[in-house]
């Protein structure tokens, strides 16, 4: 086995600092185009007006134009008429103002007669008169260097006589997806399960296009390049003489077939290999032809966060731009985030106000997990040296979503149930600008959440050992003397999800022999604790079960595994096999309800979700999915505590 | 005269509330499209997975694979002996895993020996295995409706096999310019000085193209039309055929030529003419051949602002948006804003932060002051029956500009002189973020501003009646015992701005006959105190010069007032009188001075100042400008008070 060695582990910050001032030769270029097509661009200099406007003396609003030494001694007590052509004329907003004219007198200011207008007060030359140059003086400064140009901007410049400006030229974002591995979309979109074993969907490049975009670049994409140095480096001068940075991925880890830090190093010069950032460690920091050339890493996360911590600063020194921090909050965690000495950890969040505090819900963790990305509203920073934030600890989060949308998120911790994305897409697409955000911990840790006052509502589905009854006994235990609701959920079906046709003919518990392959949820899910009840009463332990360390955080993860054959057997919600088309035996009939505090029914967020949840397009969508019953959905229970 | 008369003022809220109600068959349409074109549009419905990823088990990280069983027992002091073939495969991060493989172990927790490699812990199935389905499993639901496409969905999206998605299509709004005055910037840019007298460059459509295409939708602009109530009519029965909502601008106004509301009613329905918003009251809501038909007024502030409150709604309509808030913040004002009782009115404002406190400078309030839209940070609203906000009181401002940059602002209150945009300009050019924002309002109102702590600087330039000197008497007059610094600027040639080759040969004070036409400035400008000081040393009342009352707010503007004939006479510094190439007349040569409190000077915003004051580039464009000498520049003097 060769693989290669870190060349030298760098912090990020100084890492970056170092590479930053290595790129002396990284200025700005700047190009002439059109003012209408500049929205969007930054200014490369400062814009001065060549036309004054108004360019002339106009009238300011519609009424007459007077001489204003003829209006003298008009009053209340002794009004004056003023005759057409003698003291007057007839003016709109915009028509010109010559002498001897030199003022204008509002309409709703005149009292009409037959012989002309009388007026009851005086008025002053340049009264309601736009003079010359009284929006924008020729000569003057319009816009500054460095300005991010709006619509607003177009039409003042157009008004001051500028037709085409300087701005700053898009730098050309050049990228390289590399190996063996890897298909184009286009190669894989033929099979219905996705491109053959051993074969990866290429995507990061599209994403490195969308966020050039973003971030002011052009992007352009090169074809996957074999894991090969000869071919790596053939399309790395062609790219460093194309474009103007340059990001390879990825290949720029340790791996056997990670050639990509010895191509730069023999055509060019590596500053950095090796970050203490996690995810996102194998980052290249280097230069080909005096051209940035940086290697990321193939995690979508890794890939995602390190573009935006190394390629962006890049890319603001071709934009004229100083670095943005990005708005910041501090939030409450859900639950602890441990962390390792050795690296600065970036964890994605979910985010949501709760009883006017910010709180912060951490996601899966996984460089690979991509989802994440989509799902995060922000992520915080655990710096090196920490063993990482306590639950309910403070921390500060970078937000990637906008806060008005955070303060209009019902939060929704605890049990996963596929109704949830269902419920989110509802409230979504009802115009009110609210969602619904769902992290799935299992009930229990769903209602210790609601009983710290971080999260709105607590899906659970928690069976009470002694009477077979669901949640109510449990809430009783946790919440003494507080006042907590429940809103009735659905009833769902809950089972063994086995492979299609059932060929190890899986009727019971007791067919779960050690044979079998069991995969199991995380420890505090409503399912977990159910075939926990079902083997005690059995008197089955958990070690006798094949898997059942083997954890997955959903339904869905549970039917997948089973579908593809990670494992024979798992419990599940009959939606759930039958989304991919599995069988089903079923075992209880659970309920599945929305744990609340009584405040907080009142709140728009609550009262928009009660609405949703009752609606008939929901009923519709439940009988679509199937498994489920809905005969108290929406009814508010107070449970006595 | 025969003008329309205001159909019905309606309150804003009403008109649009009423407006939208009426607005049944506007309803989001939606169009397939790939998805690596999807970035910015929004999900027209929920797009689930059709592939699992990763599609297959696969390594996690760069190591061996291992078959876990055969792990068992190994420990620190009995390491285990892993055989290559036997017990382990060489494996790098994305490999498949294949039974009986069904673990992996880390590269960094092996010991490589001659035979095999050495392991003192076990493993367990699945350990550092990304299992099938781990990130995204087929048939979940990976955005919801309604979602804003980033380029991060674009990735996971076409992991999960999803090539092409249904957008929201971008509604296509037509624009049509009106009015016999209105020359195409094209039309016009032939001439030096703009279109001639009597023509405005027709800029609003461009504007309106621009905000179309920031909110979401698809502009057509169309031939600017006359006039004529028969060609209007064609113009927008095309429009309402070919667009999805149509804006109409100007002709919306109670004006002689404004056909527009008779126009949409002839042909279709007005519902709303006229709403009580200060500027922007001439509105028109209407509808032809059921498309939405807008008329906004014609003033650019007033242009934009009814955009934005009544045609962006409209356009969320087309865009399945619920209405966005916008981001506010409490702010206070630097001065008094008065407002009618009628009228609901929208003050721009400049936005900083100084000591702590976000402070609201109101910009020039006129509807034709498109300049000080491009200048605003944000605007606040002052409702109806209110007669206004006094100064320093506390005000709500909807924010235009990111908060990030408003907390790099420098805020700069007091006297104006055209080198505080060149000041700006170096200061944002130079990578640091930050911006200078200046608002002039005479060196007095300056000074008070910084007493009040709502400034960072106070430029200044007060003649101190006795003894000739400059700015310090003052200041130890306002500031008792607290610390004041003076921050030197430059010494420049204040004098009488005439007219080129000075036709009426003005030499001093004396030749300002009443027969020449004078322009002040506003009161509490140093100007102004010194043309007072001037007047009064001669015995010459201020009731004596034609003008006195005639009060322009800027050099330049008092400048351009000489330029185009609107006076022949005023008072301002020599920089432009030559940037407009008029004559000069020196009167005093003055030093205008940068105040602060001794404790600002060290914030990072202050320092980044006299670095720019100091710079040799600043110095050689005190050259280029003229009339400055700068001895002292930047010297750092504490006045005892």
């Amino acid at each position: 086995m060769k693989r290669n060695l870190y060349l030298n582990m760098q912090d990020r910050e100084t890492a970056l600092k170092n590479y930053l001032e290595s790129l002396e030769n990284v200025k700005p270029g700047r190009e002439n185009i059109p003012v209408t097509e500049s929205p969007g661009r930054l200014t490369a200099e400062a814009v001065f007006a060549r036309w004054s406007s108004p360019s002339y003396n106009s009238c300011a609003m519609d009424g007459i134009a007077v001489i204003s030494s003829h209006t003298k001694g008009a009053s209340e007590n002794s009004p004056l008429l003023l005759r057409e052509g003698e003291d007057y004329l007839e003016a709109d907003t915009g028509d010109r103002i010559l002498p001897p004219y030199d003022a204008v007198i509002m309409a709703e200011d005149l009292i009409e007669t037959e012989e002309g207008y009388q007026i009851i007060a005086p008025t002053h030359p340049f009264a309601h008169v736009r003079a010359v140059g009284e929006d924008i003086v020729a000569g003057e400064m319009v816009l500054p260097s460095c300005h991010e140009i709006r619509a607003v901007d177009v039409s003042v410049l157009l008004a001051a006589g500028v037709g085409r400006i300087d701005v700053v030229r898009k730098p050309v974002v050049g990228i390289i997806p590399t190996g063996d591995e890897m298909i184009s979309f286009e190669e894989a979109s033929g099979g219905a399960d996705g491109p053959e074993d051993g074969r990866i969907v290429e995507t990061n490049s599209r994403m490195f296009e969308g966020l050039v975009r973003e971030n002011g670049g052009e992007a352009r994409r090169y074809g996957i390049v074999p894991d090969s140095p000869e071919l790596l480096e053939q399309a790395l001068l062609r790219a460093a003489d194309e474009c103007d940075m340059v990001i390879i991925n990825a290949g720029s880890s340790a791996g056997r077939d990670d050639y990509a830090v010895h191509v730069i190093r023999s055509i060019g010069e590596v500053l950095t290999h090796g970050v203490d950032i996690k995810p996102g460690k194998p980052v290249i920091l280097g230069k080909v032809k005096e051209r940035p050339v940086i290697g990321l890493p193939g995690y979508p996360v890794s890939a995602w966060l390190t573009f935006m911590e190394f390629a962006v600063p890049v890319m603001n020194r071709f934009l004229l731009r100083g670095e943005k921090q990005g708005e910041r909050v501090r939030a409450k965690l859900t639950k602890t985030v441990m962390s390792g000495l050795k690296y600065e950890e970036y964890v994605r969040v979910k985010l949501g106000v709760v009883d006017g505090e910010m709180i912060a819900a951490p996601l899966s963790r996984g460089a690979g997990a991509s989802m994440s990305l989509v799902k995060a509203d922000g992520f915080c920073v655990i710096p090196k040296n920490s063993e990482g934030v306590m639950a309910h600890g403070e921390v500060e989060v970078r937000l990637l979503e906008k806060p008005e949308q955070i303060e209009k998120t019902l939060v929704v911790i605890g049990s996963h149930d596929i109704i949830l994305d269902v419920l989110n897409d509802m409230m979504t697409e009802e115009h009110s600008g609210m969602r619904l955000s769902s992290t799935h911990v299992g009930s229990m840790s769903g209602l210790i959440a609601l009983k710290r006052r971080e999260t709105h509502l607590a899906p659970s589905h928690l069976l009470c050992g002694e009477d077979g009854s669901y949640n109510e006994a449990v809430i009783r235990q946790m919440f003494p003397g507080e006042n907590i609701v429940l809103i009735k959920g659905v009833r769902r079906r809950q089972g063994f999800i086995v492979k299609k046709g059932n060929p190890l003919n899986i009727r019971s518990l007791a067919d779960i022999t050690p044979e079998v392959r069991y995969i199991n949820r995380q420890k505090g899910a409503g399912t977990r604790v159910l075939f926990d009840y079902l083997l005690k009463k059995e008197g089955i332990p958990g070690t006798a079960v094949c898997g059942y360390e083997n954890e997955a955080a959903t339904h869905m993860s549970v039917a997948v595994a089973v579908k593809k054959d990670n494992a024979d057997v798992g419990m599940g919600i009959y939606s759930c096999a039958r989304a991919l088309d599995l069988d089903f035996i079923d075992v209880a009939f659970e309920e599945y309800d929305f744990v609340t505090r009584a405040e907080y029914l009142d709140l728009p967020l609550v009262q928009e979700f009660l609405r949703v949840l009752k609606s008939p397009q929901f009923l519709r969508k439940l009988e679509e999915l199937g498994g489920y019953t809905a005969e108290e959905i929406g009814e508010i229970r107070y449970v006595i505590t």
